[in-house]
């Protein structure tokens, strides 16, 4: 592999048919729609063969049988995520991470359990040289774009140097991914001024200080829907509550708009013509709308979708791997990061 | 004092007339509202005497000069908290407190800085004998009512034992001010089951079941909005950070009906005309509305607004101070705190 620049070689994806809540249904039909839209990568399913067969037979659907794994087992959304790694080996997330450990692929996309998925990659691919914490990141909706949140559960209990990784990689993503050139960072607090942070936060931001990283210092909880900054970093605890705590704020919005719409006739009126336009208008607080995300630091590209997707979304996070596969991201971050290790042993 | 039951010597409240937005207009005018709703207590304003005067009088307000304490400095919204303590000995809110501390009064009540307020309750006032932090909790909208979370910043880098005395301050509060009788208490975590939480979390999740609270165990971000729990438990880091995130949401919900309307012109008419409607179901996620929160832990009452408060917030914390006093919360968190003692330690 050449160390920096694109890839040129055809990147190697294999697509979980079994995981989500309506695979292999949607995961097979979004898998073949990506290779549809754009030939240059080679597509490999794998799960339950049989399964997976009728879904391409009954749909119609034109694919290579030989790029089809067999798997028996599946890890169903509710399994423990560490120990139904060892109590399914033959599961098909065990089997992709597997093949992208023995290189015989580049990327593995998945919408099945995502803490079975994380730690299938992190134990299985491993992590990349230099990295100590792989993470996982969200974009929240902000009245200047989007802002994307690091660390939102890959990990708990991050240390500084942690938070730092997860700068480097956010920063590296959105720059090769062609978001932002140099993305501005920020490191989630109490409030702006130093010593706001926790301990580790306040450590994290005297490495952040020592890099070339475009950091802004402290930011806080409502700046991400409404500060111009493009990545925001925190603990895969924090971000993890502020994520599932965002996703539930539509829930909370209907609940209450019911509620003023039992109370007043002309309130009810009002309220159900403008459902439509309030549904456009929240739809980017619905995050099931944005795909997959990828576990960066990893050693192979991971990329892990919500186990609602659509085949749409399956097609999109396809086509995200193949993207980083292109920009050789996987490289790319090893190399930062190993540029980066004296700063943070400092 | 009693230890136990209701109070029943009247209560002596001091107002920080100068703390807020809109002080001391919006302060001296609530303060002396809440005096016409209830001559139950006995009303002390402090700040500087010549404007307070001027307030009374341009208002025609009636009340005894006696009462107006004078302090010529005031700690501004952007002062640093605790160095503000020491370089403006003479303020209204050091004033204040020491006024409490002096047994003068027996509850603060401020809509001023509120890192100078809560640092100058827990400095000057000092905590109750036994509590290794004081707390501040903010009450979140919730499909099933509204669910207070403990801790919102009054500290950081909780240990196990904090976040348990946070559980038994807030408990005692939910029942004592006629909110709950056995109020449901939650740890906030990455996942419902055993091994979600952060070491610190796990820790307090023993010392909570070796408790009789009604502790319910771990709870996630989505739980906060939508979980049928009264009380949700987590480090003030946190809760800072969340507590600010769901303030900013309404920002964010405008930006995107305006984004919406500006793309139809059938939109725009349907947004503008449940405008009205909308207003009133979000009135529940603008935190101003809720007016003052305790500081549960110091030895005394202390309340503190938002700055932004009206007559009616400020009101409505003068006569909550009020109701904690006859209620003998101070003394009630002590016997309970130290009943639990032996828990914590072990």
């Amino acid at each position: 592999m050449n160390n920096s620049g694109s890839q040129d070689s055809k990147c190697r994806i294999i697509v979980d048919a079994m995981g989500g809540d309506y695979a292999p249904q949607n995961t097979v039909i979004g898998a073949i729609q990506a290779l549809e839209q754009d030939e240059g990568f080679d597509l490999f399913l794998v799960g339950k063969k049989a399964e997976i067969l009728q879904i391409i037979n009954s749909n119609k659907l034109s694919f290579n049988e030989d790029n089809i794994i067999h798997a028996g087992e599946v890890i169903e959304m509710g399994d423990s995520p560490t120990s139904s790694l060892k109590a399914k080996p033959d599961s098909s997330i065990v089997v992709g991470a597997r093949m992208v450990r023995e290189k015989k692929a580049d990327a593995f996309v998945s919408a099945g359990n995502t803490g079975a998925m994380m730690a299938a990659s992190t134990i299985i691919m491993g992590r990349i040289p230099g990295v100590g914490r792989p993470t996982i990141g969200a974009e929240f909706p902000n009245v200047n774009g989007v802002c994307c949140v690091y660390d939102v559960g890959a990990g708990k209990d991050a240390k500084p140097s942690h938070l730092f990784e997860y700068g480097v990689m956010g920063s590296i993503y959105a720059k090769e991914m062609g978001r932002k050139n140099n993305p501005s960072i920020g490191l989630l607090s109490m409030g702006e001024e130093e010593g706001k942070g926790n301990e580790v936060v306040e450590e994290a931001a005297k490495i952040f200080k020592r890099s070339n990283l475009n950091f802004i210092g402290n930011v806080e909880g409502r700046d991400i829907l409404t500060k111009n900054v493009d990545i925001i970093i925190c603990d895969g605890f924090v971000g993890n509550i502020l994520l599932k705590f965002g996703e539930s704020v539509p829930k909370l919005l209907k609940h209450l708009l019911k509620q003023t719409a039992e109370k007043s006739f002309f309130d009810k009126i009002k309220i159900g013509l403008s459902k439509e336009s309030l549904r456009k208008s929240l739809k980017s607080l619905d995050y099931q709308e944005h795909g997959g995300v990828p576990l960066l630091g990893v050693n192979g590209i991971s990329i892990i979708g919500h186990g609602s997707s659509t085949p749409k979304a399956i097609a999109n996070m396809v086509l995200r791997a193949n993207e980083m596969h292109k920009k050789n991201l996987v490289n790319k971050i090893e190399n930062s990061i190993k540029q980066y290790s004296l700063i943070t042993e400092r």
